[in-house]
């Protein structure tokens, strides 16, 4: 019995879909059951990747929704509206939907998720993270025995592509963002993937399938890579770093020191969550510090499975395309066990579970990495450090770099430049104390301040 | 509704499980729903990691498997039998089952999934490859719309943690072997381990999954690790590669070749298979490459995909009964559909779609690395140059080693050691050149022989 698929959307996405649809050989069998009945584009007339019978193709995208032949609709069209409209009639009409967006999922998850509760269908976004990587179901699939502890992920391809190129050419970030939009591996206006925003909708999705409760997209603390400076980079590397855009979603505990043992796990189902995006040095033996290029890379960590990694392209036609036809087979797969309409599988209809509150970001912990510009004169480390140490922040590092005739964009001129990498500290003490050190004679700014696994 | 779970086996594993039953605050809530009405063990008086009710014990297997109230048998006993037996049996009552047993399942996987199939019930086997690493599932769940290219992994911990050791001490394998056996990282019978069996029946059933047919588990062609010296290692290590036990599954092209460009996939559902466990050398950039200690990687190679890599602990009771509780709630958030009985999804039962046939190894190609000890003379290295060259073998890069006075453990005495990595060649033409070159008057012996990625 086929299953008839309705795609929203043509183009790099929807034609790997078609494409897939189009050569069922060598796949899993249940692809060849799969039936493409229309296709909304807006310009029919186009050439295309794939060849399609052209009386498929329509301009209304109503048409692919209502169409009675439709069973389940593949949203790739990209952006807010009519997307997010368009999801919610096929969920009205009984259809369950496979969408990439990842933009309307972040945003408007939770109406989307209640209306498909209500209808009796699926929504499934495996392609909406991490490309071709399978992340969204085995989250919901092969971890829910799990406590999450935290969940951290390079999950913006344009951005790694950035920070790996400046990283092994020292280049400065403008210029590699302009190589990268030549390339096509960034957008004309790359503000989303560059400010992070790309990211924080993304781990807003990754948060609330992992903790099982619905996240607050708009108050996810997210800061890019736009204003990185390349000898942060350098510097980072020689400290042992590599920087990346991480995008980290932890289990908040109240009690948690650099001393005393880890918090027991409360009892009580609410959980308060540490979600933020931004640039971070991490070790290099750390298991995304190897994910350069374009790849993406989650890492998820849970009682009692311990660290799990997945890895791969984070986007790409064949890729998102593979994502997005795995979901179709799940959606197919479980249509084929006859059951009442209106029934659905929990685990794979990832219904939320509880509260997930985000926690002031002023009472989260972290390791820092500070670039200071200060006059160059003896002394100067010695009062860093101890202005440091009187705000009760431990250091794990200071070191001084020559700046003298090498001008930073910051306008270092011919100071000196001291690198403080320091122990985990509160963020409100951590604040306090760059408040007193930025007051010091001698300190002359704050050129740089990035978070430290 | 509750869901009866009945343990056969209270180990290291099954204790994990039961420690995840017995806490599911902050686990997904479906776990919550999970009640463990009977547990087989052979000894109920010893001493547990988890307190269980002691009314829940039984001495007889067949109790768990009989009870009315169990409706998911989890077999985490280990061995063939009585194992084996009791799964069929489970299945004969009509009862879904989940295990942890590879070696079963590598062997007897054909008979227990038409059992299974026939009598319309479910035998997940998360936990049976990768430990904790959620592999199994994506592999059936997330990558179906893809044509599988290449699935290649380490797969065994314990020998990925002695070739760790042995590339970063420059060990011995038999003290590195000691240590971990003192350590409990190697059983005191490691041959299961370090023959590579244990790493062909894992390949055998993500080969089965992965190419959705039955493999030969018996025919693999299968190279442990005790016979690797510590000087290949070394030797590999300065040519820019680490070595790796290696378990690999990839589609056989009949008319691969170097030049010429990838042969289109054939139309035909049956597939011909080179699928082989052996010590590796791997280019450090190779995604596999930094994958050191007990950790466990599977990388999968498919189109349209690329490549994705599933990372993580590959043995020990909390990320192996993660697996395990996985797989329960697989079977219990679909039980809660209320679909006929015996009605299965195609995608969950992992159902054989077509012929895979191992093909002759060989007709293989692959690129090897080869270690001869021969006489210290002028002139060596352009007679084994020009006997690969005569015998149709390209050649990447031949180096010679001072052997003289580093007697290794080949009896070189005072000869020189010449080491050949060659790029891909068939391996009967490569065994064909390999003899002629051992008749040469100046080559003493093949000291070692890898293969090379």
């Amino acid at each position: 019995m086929a299953i008839g698929i309705g795609l929203l959307g043509l183009g790099t996405v929807g034609a790997g879909v078609a494409a897939i649809l189009a050569s069922p050989e060598g796949r899993h069998p249940l692809v060849g059951q799969l039936a493409l009945r229309r296709v909304a584009v807006r310009d029919p007339g186009r050439a295309r990747a794939v060849s399609l019978d052209p009386t498929l193709l329509v301009t209304d995208p109503h048409l692919v929704v209502d169409d009675p032949a439709v069973d389940i609709v593949v949203e790739v069209m990209g952006g807010l509206e009519p997307a997010r409209s368009l999801i919610l009639q096929a969920i009205a009409a009984g259809k369950s939907v496979v969408t990439a967006n990842k933009a309307v999922i972040a945003r408007y998850g939770e109406e989307i998720a209640a209306a498909a509760a209500a209808r009796g269908v699926y929504v499934l976004i495996e392609a909406a993270v991490g490309g071709g990587i399978p992340i969204i179901e085995p989250l919901k699939q092969s971890l829910g025995g799990n406590r999450i502890l935290r969940v951290s992920g390079i999950v913006n391809g344009t951005t790694n592509y950035i920070l790996s190129r400046m990283a092994a050419e020292g280049a400065a970030y403008a210029d590699v963002l302009a190589d990268a939009q030549r390339l096509g591996y960034a957008e004309a206006d790359p503000a989303a993937d560059v400010q992070g925003g790309d990211a924080a909708d993304k781990i807003a999705i990754l948060a609330g399938l992992a903790y099982g409760g619905s996240i607050e997209r708009s108050a996810i603390p997210t800061e890019g890579i736009d204003r990185l400076e390349a000898r942060d980079v350098t510097y980072a590397n020689q400290l042992g770093y590599v920087v990346k855009l991480l995008a980290v979603a932890e289990r908040f505990e109240a009690s948690a020191s650099p001393d005393a043992p880890p918090a027991p796990v409360p009892a009580s189902n609410d959980v308060a969550l540490d979600v933020r995006v931004h640039p971070t040095l991490l070790p290099r033996s750390h298991p995304l510090a190897g994910v350069d290029g374009v790849n993406n890379a989650i890492l998820v960590e849970g009682e009692p499975v311990g660290q799990v990694m997945f890895f791969g392209p984070g986007a790409g036609a064949g890729p998102t395309a593979s994502a997005v036809v795995a979901d179709i087979l799940n959606i197919a797969g479980i249509s084929q066990l006859g059951a009442p309409a209106g029934a659905l599988d929990p685990l794979l209809a990832a219904s939320r579970w509880r509260q997930c509150a985000l926690v002031d970001s002023a009472r989260t912990r972290h390791r820092n990495y500070v670039r200071l510009l200060t006059r160059d004169e003896a002394g100067v480390i010695g009062k860093i450090g101890t202005a440091f140490g009187t705000a009760g922040v431990s250091i794990q590092s200071i070191v001084q770099y020559e700046a003298s005739g090498s001008a930073s964009s910051s306008g270092a001129g011919s100071g000196a430049e001291i690198v403080v990498i320091t122990h985990e500290v509160e963020e409100s003490r951590f604040r306090q104390a760059l408040a007193a050190i930025t007051a010091l004679p001698e300190v002359q700014t704050v050129a740089a301040c990035l978070r430290t696994l």
